[in-house]
Parts: C-alpha cells; structure tokens; sequence
C-alpha cells in the first residue's frame, strides 16, 4: 500500500509535467528524493513523464536501496565516477527536450549545461510544491504522532522548569523526554530564551539561568517519520507583571482572529493581515517583525507562507504554523504558535498543548 | 580578539580573490556566513576584495544582527522586497565585473543573471574551502569540547546498553547525556544499529531491541559553538563469534596503516589505499563500501576527502575522520571510525573513547 502511495506521488508529477511540457524532472534533496521514492538516500532522482523513475546511489547506500526500493532502476555512481556526467548521459539518451529541476546548486547547473546539447534545464520547483503542500493522510498521521511527541517533551519542560535551572538543560529534559517515547530526533533546533532573550525571535538556547520573573519562550518539535511539527509557548515563571500580561493576551488574541479567517481558497496573506490588525490596535504592529506562519511538512520551513502581500490561495490539506509574536528589545518577547491542517471550512489544530501563561 | 579572527578570515578570502580577479565574494549558507562573520542567521553576505563586509537581514534575525555583528553594513530586507533584486542592485552599483560565489542555487542564478547587466557570477566554492578546511586554533578548541561532550554520552551509552532495550533508547540516553553537558545538539542523525542492521552503513535507529552477541554499531558527534565531531564505534554484546573477531581485529588494523601514514603533505588518496590494502589481504576490499573518511567542521561533510582518485595534498590543520569499515549482508558490518587533526608530521587524535569490543 505504501508502494502504492509513492507511485502516485511519481504519477502526479508526471501529470503535471505533461501540462508543462517537461520531458524529465531531476531531483536533488534529500527531501524532494524521500517523497517520491520512499528513499532519502540517493544521490539524485530523475522522475520522467510518464513516472518512471531512476535513483542514483553510490556504493555506501546501495545496499539500503536495494531493500527499499520496490521499483525505478537504481544507477550505481562509483567513487571514481562523475555524478554530472551520468546525469548528462542520461539526458542525452532520453532525448529530453526540457527538464524541470529543483534544487539544483548553480555550479551543478552550469556544469550539467555544458553536457547536453540542446536540452533545457528549468527551475520548476514550485510544481513539486504543488503536490507536498497538500498533505496526504499517511502524512497527516505522522505530522500528528510527532505532535504527541512534542507534547511529552513540553510537559517534561514544564515540570522541571523552576529557578535556577538553565535554559539548556531544560531543552535537554525536553528533547530527552521526546526521544525516549520514539521521537526521531528535533525537526528543527530548539529555542528555549528567557529573560530580555525573547526579545529574540530565534534566540537558541544558553547557559542563562531562568529567574522568578522571567519570560520563557519555548520553541520546539519533534521528528517522527521524517515529518516536522513546530510549537512555540511562552510563559512567565511566577507572577507575570502588568505589562507581560497584556503582551500575552494581545498576541493570544491576535492568533484567535487568524485561526477564525483561515481556511481553504482564501489568499495567504489574509491571517497575517487578521493577526496584524489586531497588534496594530495595541500599537505593536511594529513589534510583529516576522510572517504568521509557514508551511510544516518533511522540511519545517516549505510554502505556503502566511505572509502580508502572498496572494495564493490556501488548500486544503496545507498544514501551516500560525505564530503570532511581539519583541521588545530591553523587555522581551511572547510568541503564541500552533500547527494547524487546513480544512474546506475552517481549520484542525494539529498541536495541542494547553496555551497557559505561568508555570 | 574575535573580532578580528572574522575580520582576519574576510582578508584571507580577500586575498585570494585578487589572484583570481574577482571583484565580489556572494556567500548564501549559513555555515559560510557564520564562518566570515560570526552571525549565521543572515540570508545573504557579500565579501568585498578589500574584505568588506555587506549581509542581508530578514526583519526577524535584525535585532541579533545588530547585537552580534560589530563591522559590516546590515542591509534590511523587507517581507516586500525581493531578495535577488537587492543583490543585482548591490552588483551593478558596485560595479563588480566578476562575483565569486559559493551554494547558489540555480534557480537565484538564473534569476540574478537576467539582472547584472555584463557582471558574471561564476562558482568558486574552493576558495571558501581553501580557508574553511584548515582549522585555526579557535575552531579546534571547539572541536576538542565537541568530542569531550561525545565521549560522555558514548559512557552513557555503554552503561545503559543491555540485552532487551532498543536501539532508539540506547540514542536518547546517549544524545540527553551530550545535551545535560553542555552540546547544543547533534552533529547528524545519530546512528545506532544492531544486529545485522549493522551491514548498513547509514542504518540511522529503529526499534529493535538488542540481543545477546549483536554487533552493535554506534556513529555519533556532539556539535558545540557550531562544531561538529564524528566518532564510530562497533562493539558485540557478550562474546564475539571468531568471524566478529576476525572483522573487528581487521577494520581495527586498516585503522591503524592509514592513521601511519597520515600527515601533512601527502595526497588524500594515500591513507584509504592503505586502509584498502589491508583490506585486500582478508579478501573484504569489496566490502569497504565508503571513502576511508571527510573533513569535518562546522558541518559534518567537508572537504577534503579521503578517498580514491584524490590526489590534492592533505594540509595542516585539516581535521577529518578515518573511518575503515566492512558491511557483509545477512552477517553485519564492524566500522572503528576516529577524527583527527592533521599535523606537520603525523596526526593528533581529537576523539578519545576507548576502542573495545565487548561491553
């Protein structure tokens, strides 16, 4: 059955590159080669129109391909061979007119162009965008196991959270209590800042150590099966002051309003937009430096964006981050963030931590 | 004195681009950012060749920019503006003849070269790595605390590995012991595999639980202040078979020839062919599916490698692994895998756990 869900992938590439006229698609990450083959250890993958597929290995993971590839022909690319040269060779027998690409490296480009003639190479990453941005259900249930995960690893922070302790060793609890219940590993490296350190937005971990007071941003998700899931709570250990509850209630309110616009055929940049008017009503629309969200899938960051001046429409089965934050230098930062599936009529939350303001 | 190391690098770089008439130096990964300006979070930077220094900053990562960055011109980019037009509009008024560059993707290539007039871009990605594969005083410190953290969490690892636990436990008792000393994560997906597992190179963890006389083979690196360590162990539980014993004693001792003949001065393909002859003599050269080793630093694959075909001089300062390994299908595979700092006359050893067989 999961052979079967990798051949459809292949096959609506090669719908779509009918429609586009592109006789090959080459693939190069590691990411793009995974979604299509189920094997994310090859060097390059070439899908053709009519969905065949070839994979190109070299000796160290031949073994791995062999047991994980059900169909495609695998290409052995030897230590003394070159990986471009059997990729213009393989070109130039296809008699290929024009190739999409994605992820190619500008030096492979120019390389690869001097070698075949009178094919074309074209970027055309956005039609494998296309197709990984709506998620399909086996992706869903692993985006919401990594989900489950992440919660485990949240409530061991939330445990061991108290004075004194630093900010690393509360990522090390937390990743620890992920990985012990399955988690792969992190999709992404965890953010835990406290103090003035939320003032940034992508502030890693020190060796601070958390005072009463403070203002703790966590930002985290696990990997499960190769997908990502992304959460951000922030929380005050302690009383929270005037000021930090209103920061808190400003940006929870502003997530509240963006969750109530999204859902499929809106364009993308209509939460953003719902959530900025929102902080703009309490004079922070300057203090929101980022978009609300993004795209979460075999990578953390892919389209769409939820971000002002995005026209696309949003589909259903996009899963995107919803993340409101204000940052003030000096004084410190609050960013509220949830993982959400986009539905017809609205939207399913795919993280579920509870969203409290002390610990 | 930081300061000045990255302001140091910028004149090295600078240097060289002048011996090879060019004007502009376009860097777009971070671990190249980080290395030239000590802040990895920018989208873009441009080296100048009197070594000046030009990043683009998205809204989110100003704030840190501005704390980290103390020489160079920030340039902010909007959510409304396009990064590839910023970059043309710098080359032309510039007035850049040729742009030097390193990890452009075609896709941006392609785009730029439509908008810089008669500038050229053209890929030069050995000069970078001409200064990023010796490593200065600073970085090997680095790398020296990566492999102490390392060598903590492989004792974790063997204090914890019994018949019954599985194969991601024994990861996140190893990974948490890193974490809880201070590592800001790993340096790759951690592999532990067991069994005939062990036949896989890149056999990453699953969850399998380990039984009595499995292999067990475990490839880990801690990554602290940006750097990254890579170590290889391969262990039985309980007695080893003669054929264990046998592959074990074998890798251990094609360890041994190439880290003999391993020094500055000598091409990169010497030590894999010495590894390799020893091989040959038990009849497993088939088996040794892999390059003897790779640079290692702020990323986990660099320059220079060790393998067959290379013929560039190894120099001093650079750092890399030696890794012999045998992977026989339906048995399992031994890899004993070491990073080292190459001197004038020999090497110095930058991982230190004990190489056993038997835990």
């Amino acid at each position: 059955m999961l052979e079967r869900l990798y051949e459809r992938r292949r096959r609506s590439l090669a719908k779509i590159m009918e429609s586009e006229d592109l006789d090959l698609f080459l693939l190069s990450e590691s990411a793009d080669i995974l979604y299509f083959t189920s094997f994310s250890g090859a060097l390059k993958a070439f899908i053709s129109k009519n969905g065949e597929l070839t994979v190109y290995v070299s000796p160290v993971n031949l073994e791995e391909a062999r047991r994980k590839l059900n169909e495609g022909e695998i290409k052995l690319v030897r230590r003394s061979e070159d990986l471009n040269r059997e990729i213009a060779t393989f070109i130039l027998e296809s008699k290929a007119k024009t190739v999409g690409f994605k992820g190619l490296k500008a030096a492979d480009y120019l390389d690869l162009k001097e070698s075949i003639g009178t094919s074309e190479l074209k970027p055309k990453s956005d039609l494998v965008w296309r197709l990984r941005s709506v998620k399909d259900s086996y992706e869903i249930r692993a985006i919401k196991e990594a989900s489950k995960l992440t919660s485990i690893g949240m409530e061991a922070a939330m445990n061991y959270i108290k004075p004194g302790v630093r900010e690393y060793e509360i990522a090390a609890e937390l990743e620890y209590a992920m990985r012990r219940n399955g988690a792969d590993g992190t999709a992404f490296e965890t953010i835990v800042a406290s103090g003035e350190r939320t003032a940034l937005p992508h502030g890693g971990c020190t060796e601070r150590r958390i005072r009463l007071g403070d203002l703790i941003m966590i930002d985290v998700g696990a990997r499960y099966r190769n997908y990502c899931i992304d959460i951000t709570r922030t929380f005050v250990v302690g009383t929270p002051t005037e000021r930090q509850k209103e920061l808190f209630q400003v940006v929870k309110l502003a997530q509240e309003h963006a969750l109530k616009v999204l859902r499929a055929g809106i364009a993308a940049y209509k939460p953003d937009e719902e959530a900025r008017s929102v902080l703009k009503r309490s004079g922070l629309e300057e203090k929101f430096v980022h978009g609300l969200g993004h795209g979460v899938g075999l990578e953390i960051h892919e389209p769409p964006l939820l971000k002002p001046g995005n026209k696309s429409p949003l589909r259903k089965g996009n899963v995107v981050t919803v993340e409101p934050g204000v940052y003030i230098p000096g004084l410190g930062g609050v960013r509220i963030e949830d993982t959400v599936q986009i539905l017809e009529l609205g939207t399913e939350k795919l993280t579920s931590f509870p969203i409290d303001f002390t610990v």
